[in-house]
């Protein structure tokens, strides 16, 4: 274990330095002359430029030096070495390998790797380019993805970021237990053009199982023929007889790696409704991009390593300026739910408290991710952003191109972008204080001097979000190294599903939950005011 | 103008109770005998527990007196008179009179706001029954809201909430200037079949002035027709003169009113895609959920007045137990929108650091509001509310009927429910601390201790919906009655919007806009891989 990254030289000198900087305007900082090139940099179709942040020469010298002195260069490579990074479990997180990116070839084998991912394009191309025939002989229309969490924000991001190559069936998603959820997504569809895929590595997890069970039986019911079933119904799972026992064909079952965490498994056959989507060659980019920016993160220096000062920039803000929040706000309609993605990339992967010793950790860790869609944002949240109390950071996130570029919408894209820019320029210089004299100029004052990065692809491309999602992940990773935690478990998800199952008995029928008692009333009052 | 909120006895009594409450588990205070009774209230068709909170009853009784040192409740008396609450803009706020809730009826004339609602539900039914005709002769099968911020995410919440009524057209919404949103829509409709609304109070707003070009550009190129756009048209607005010299007849021009700010704008006729989904007898419903919940506010003593106590537990959990966020957590499908509505209506509004008179406030406001549609956020960021480092509130919401109840689904229902009263559960309990000599258990320990507030709707109804928006509409208004700040104003975002203008120009022409250096520089380097 390292020591405790409190007591380390390189913190405290970032401590003092952050006590001397929070006091010098940021419009002063950002003016200084050649920083954008020292600020902004490029890799694998990604701009990320931090000079907007408060963050001058020697502030940056000093995180590097964090950088160095926490050894992350060293940390990327143990990760794609299939070192047991993921401690409490025991066990390698090789999402990279997924993308080609691995430095020892025989953990997992690459062969088999390799099979399983033929595997899964050729059924996403069977599906797509209608050889796949359903119980009558028909073509497939509708995709239909069940999962949730690591099982369902991945997918549905890239579903929804990218062009659908020619002739793709249409891609649904049901995660929510709540059946109002499946039955949205089942009232558009036909059971005999549809096909079901159920993500679930345990092929227990509460909501894909019930809501795998009420597709069957609506498929069933519909059809008349249970048999039917198996030829519209594919399972993602590292469960391989639980699968076979819901009735799924074993040629139709892929698989789940054990050494693949949820949030980090859109690279697997998670993304088999992406393949579906966007062809083969689409997902073969998506990896490509996520590869190049692998690459990126294990050669670049860290002064230009853009996952490394992403974490860095984050730290600073969280550690040693108060952020109590992290915005990613995204200039880019298909991109629009990339803050739900993120929010469990890095909250789930980063919201411990506890150190990979057992020890209690004695700094903050992962604020709230949030954000939104712009400039939809700019008319709802932003005031927030320009006059609250409260520290935050942001991620700015846009695209220099946009998905489908029409030239008849091309101003939209521009006014898309102006704003983007425009709403760091005045997180920066605010407004003039106000006088006394004239209150309402109090009013209107905005302090400005916050800082923010802004992310930039080139496109919305499947390359391109392949690495922006691979920049994200790495930026996580070397903040839980830094902080010494494992960003692979998720250990504070168990208790609530137990707890879950136990009040669903009460719910339905007697009052068995250990629970306390101001729980067991309002369970009372549920049951009461349903039979008013 | 109100003493320094932080100089009031009650204050300082309160940040004593606060030093004392945070030293007992919560599992203790929860215990009391009696709780229940006092902490859970119902109204309205509305549930409102606080009993899981860290609330003893002298930290209530507390809360309540602070509720009487500003008068909250003639501060609301004074909103729904017409009282000028509006401090900056001069202005009232009566959002309240558009649901039948105002003390003055000279101001606004409620002839003249009766009058325009009818002009409103009868045009709603006209297109809903298919009188309303295209320039073809047929009906309308799809309606296109185009607006943004508050003439958006109303309608869009709702229509999305509740159930369309028999005939009703598909609403879609268009909001961000992305011009991949608006394709997006524009590739599902028909000319001769669509409507469009336009909805902005100046009819200036960048964002609606550009998507509503386009979708004119779009539907005369496809008809050949420019005259016949007037029939596929209507304006909300109020600006009259604008809406006119875009081609929209007065006939279908429906009024915004200067004492309804956008926020506060669902009641009024921006909520006419509310109208077409559920028929004039669902927006009549929902108005009249939310004129209960006003008599509710207005009459109710604050130890049972919803919408005061939810405020009391804000500013408790805000300014004494060290909340960074608040999270609102929806366990209903149909709600899914609830947080994006809810972080413009408590952002926007509460988001600030001015007092009423002038002076900078000394506390900490409206911290960031975000949450997201559970179950899904179980299996994304709930680690982080387990087991993080951050101090935050939440509101779990949920229906105690789901939107339209199935049978076959009902045990999805339970599913939904039960795990939202076991998170607020797990929250509390937590799980044991485990021991150094199993250094997993410590990874595995959950510190609990953590409060919630429970919200439940009897069903996703119109009714209800309607009730549940107010109640947050008044638990902000008293919120910025408390901290002595202006609840309606946003001067916030003003710069934002001159500098995307100026930057806009730069983007599409030559360096003209005053801005920072790295901004330059990064618009040449966008110009420049544009080009690539």
């Amino acid at each position: 274990m390292n020591d405790v990254l409190t007591n380390l030289p390189i913190w405290q000198r970032l401590g003092d330095h952050a006590r001397r900087v929070i006091a010098i305007p940021l419009a002063d900082i950002v003016a200084v002359h050649g920083r954008f090139e020292q600020m902004c940099h490029h890799a694998a179709g990604l701009t990320v430029d931090i000079s907007k942040q408060r963050i001058d020469a020697d502030t940056l010298a000093a995180l590097i030096d964090l950088a160095g002195t926490v050894n992350l260069e060293a940390q990327l490579a143990a990760l794609v070495a299939g070192a047991t990074v993921n401690t409490t479990e025991g066990r390698a997180a090789l999402h990279t390998a997924l993308r080609g990116t691995a430095s020892a070839p025989q953990a997992p084998d690459h062969a088999v790797v390799a099979l399983e991912r033929d595997r899964m394009l050729a059924m996403a191309e069977r599906i797509r380019s209608g050889q796949w025939r359903g119980c009558s002989g028909k073509a497939i229309e509708d995709v239909v993805h069940i999962g949730i969490g690591g099982s369902y924000l991945g997918p549905a991001l890239v579903v929804e970021a990218l062009t659908p190559a020619p002739g793709a069936p249409r891609c649904h998603f049901i995660a929510n237990v709540d059946g109002a959820a499946a039955r949205a997504v089942l009232s558009r569809v036909q059971p005999e053009t549809t096909l079901f895929i159920v993500a679930s590595k345990s092929f227990g997890t509460i909501e894909s199982r019930v809501n795998a069970e009420t597709v069957r039986a609506w498929f069933v019911e519909r059809t008349g023929d249970p048999s039917a079933f198996a030829r519209h119904v594919i399972a993602i799972t590292g469960n391989l007889p639980a699968a076979a026992s819901f009735g799924i064909a074993e040629e139709n079952t892929l698989a789940m790696w054990d050494w693949v965490g949820g949030r980090y498994s859109v690279w697997s056959s998670v993304g088999l409704p992406i393949a579906i989507h966007t062809g083969s060659a689409g997902f073969l980019e998506f990896l490509r991009g996520a590869h190049e920016l692998d690459e990126h993160a294990l050669t670049a220096p860290a002064a230009r390593n853009l996952p490394m000062l992403l974490a860095l920039v984050g730290i600073w803000n969280y550690n040693f300026l108060g952020a109590q929040s992290h915005a990613v706000l995204v200039y880019s309609h298909p991109l629009r739910r990339l803050p739900d993605y993120l929010q469990q990339l890095e909250m789930e992967s980063n919201g411990k408290s506890v150190r990979n010793d057992g020890s209690g950790i004695d700094i903050q860790t992962m604020p709230v991710l949030w954000g939104g869609e712009e400039t939809n944002g700019q008319h709802a949240f932003h005031q927030f952003l320009h006059q609250g109390t409260r520290a935050f950071s942001v991620d700015f996130v846009a695209s220099i191109r946009p998905r489908a570029r029409g030239r008849e919408l091309s101003h939209h894209d521009d006014w898309l972008l102006a704003n983007c820019l425009a709403q760091a320029e005045a997180l920066i210089s605010g407004r003039d204080g106000g006088t006394v004299a004239d209150p309402l100029s109090r009013h209107r004052a905005m302090p400005g001097n916050r800082g923010s990065t802004t992310i930039l692809l080139d496109a919305v491309s499947p390359h391109d979000l392949g690495a922006l999602i691979a920049l994200y992940e790495h930026k996580v990773y070397c903040q839980g190294m830094i902080w010494g935690i494992n960003p692979f478990d998720q250990w504070g998800v168990e208790l609530g599903k137990t707890i879950g199952e136990s009040l669903f008995k009460e719910l339905t029928g007697k009052r068995t939950a250990q629970a306390s008692n101001v729980t067991h009333r309002l369970i009372e009052t549920i049951k009461r005011r349903r039979e008013d």
